[in-house]
């Protein structure tokens, strides 16, 4: 099959070989993905992964042990938790040491024409969302989790610092959760935050003129720089939500973060069924963030184009 | 009067002017002071303070507003808030940006024969506790912090880093109020971590051969590589506390943290009431800490000692 492939750089391949499904696992013809930040820092050796990148994707069932999943559009939840473990007993199947992550880790992804997952991690899509739009599930879904880690109580001030693809689902996302609450986007891109500031929401060019006055902070700048800035406007044990993994290791002085008595919560993989939902009424709105759609085999251009400065999603189509 | 001052480098002075209380303060005669981690990381830039150090002590009031205060000793919380702005205002006088902190930023410290504190900072003692003890109940107190930060319920898994002063004061106190608990203090020397072994506490030499099955890692190391060390041995969706405050940066890769969906936070100064009554109690055993006790004049050898290898608590007595 083709398929876009890192094996230390990227290579399109034209006779990768269609994956076999396990017992429990569907086999998935792709029709769209999405590229994301974690994609490009695959690229720059985050993980040490190897393999068919890829982990948002929109796409048909075409076998299944579960014969009523068949010629059903499905979007896909990316970690494959062993089963057997503590961490899997405890609930925590998505922390499971032994996972695979879908085009990150031990598991091929979805920048290809098939892909296999276990049927149990599909999500069944109405005709109510575009192909285009589902391939936002998976990040809306990552957006959707903090407000399960997180208190959000109506007096409570929230600041977004980000205005990429992630800042801007994040942003939209609080805005649904949120009523009473004081919330800011920051940004670096005018066009990038006029999407939020569209949608009622108050963005802002950077964090200067601001003080240490929020209660929560969402670090979605996927810069290793975004801590640092976070702990400047989030107040005195306030919270920090890291939303970022990057490859580079960057200094950080935490003293700070000590004196102040912050908390400082990582957050990642969220609930498919909330984003599904909020993108199927159009909650949140992601049809401006598409920057540019390319076929599969015009993939490296693909990412090359989603790594310049300004692009938000980039999307392959890959199937009919 | 007589003091260890920072100007930059450590001096000792005769001259140093006796400081003057203002209207709510107290001046208090130094009886015994504490030389503290942070005391050694100011003297490496931290802080960038400069006057006089120390923030660990006991005294006797010498003047006060309040008469009844005259003539007795007393233990005095290190921060002195504005009291006007709004941290003050919303109780978080500790967090106040304006404050100053007894010996660490804008407030000449404790290693001088007087100091000056506002009285409401004061807390009185009983004759069932010593000097010596009495200058342990500052940190005492930061370690009873992190009961206030985090739900400890009987069925956590707690780690603490680290087996100097503030390490074995933090596993101490949580050995008082875990019950049903696993506590394993790691620490790097056998004779300081035997002080815990003696009073019931698993202790162990490093983190080697530990998986991530803590749900609490507080980490004490006073290294900037506690944090890593911490990641490695937290469960995901964990939490860090951090005590630890360095002047040297370190470069954390905190992509586990955010995969794991670990909390990490900071904790400071806590309170001092039980503090006080743990230590009057011996609940808490601090005799085994003091390592030595050197009079104010050799201040700057005392300090030197305090920074060597091996070495808990030095006390410097004061007056009488």
């Amino acid at each position: 099959m083709r398929a876009l492939v890192f094996e230390g750089e990227l290579k399109y391949r034209k006779d990768y070989p269609i994956p076999s499904p396990f017992n429990d696992e569907a086999l998935i013809r792709v029709v769209a993905a999405g590229v994301c930040a974690t994609d490009l820092e695959i690229i720059k050796g985050y993980m040490g992964f190897k393999g068919v990148l890829g982990h948002e994707f929109v796409g048909i069932v075409e076998e299944c042990g579960d014969k009523g999943l068949i010629g059903r559009r499905v979007v896909g939840e990316i970690n494959i938790p062993c089963g057997t473990c503590q961490f899997c007993g405890d609930g925590l199947g998505n922390h499971c040491p032994q996972r695979g992550v879908l085009g990150i880790s031990n598991k091929d992804g979805a920048f290809a024409q098939y892909l296999t997952l276990p049927a149990s991690n599909l999500h069944l899509l109405t005709d109510l969302i575009t192909d285009e739009e589902a391939v936002f599930v998976e990040p809306t879904a990552a957006a959707f989790e903090l407000l399960e880690q997180v208190d959000l109580s109506p007096s409570k001030s929230v600041c977004v610092l980000g205005d990429g693809r992630l800042g801007i689902l994040v942003a939209q996302a609080l805005s649904l959760s949120l009523t009473g609450c004081r919330l800011v986007a920051a940004g670096r891109h005018r066009d990038k935050l006029s999407i939020l500031y569209n949608r009622g929401i108050n963005a802002r060019i950077g964090i200067e003129g601001l003080g240490r006055e929020f209660d929560l902070v969402v670090d979605c700048t996927g810069s290793a720089s975004g801590l640092s800035d976070a702990l400047k406007v989030v107040k005195p044990r306030g919270t920090v939500v890291l939303k970022t993994t990057v490859a580079e290791r960057h200094a950080f002085d935490l003293n700070q973060a000590v004196i102040d008595e912050v908390t400082v919560v990582g957050s990642r993989c969220g609930p498919f069924k909330p984003a599904i939902q909020a993108l199927q009424d159009r909650a949140i709105d992601v049809r401006p963030l598409v920057s540019k759609v390319f076929p599969l085999e015009d993939g490296i251009e693909a990412i090359r184009y989603a790594s310049k400065k300004g692009v938000l999603k980039v999307i392959l189509r890959i199937g009919g």
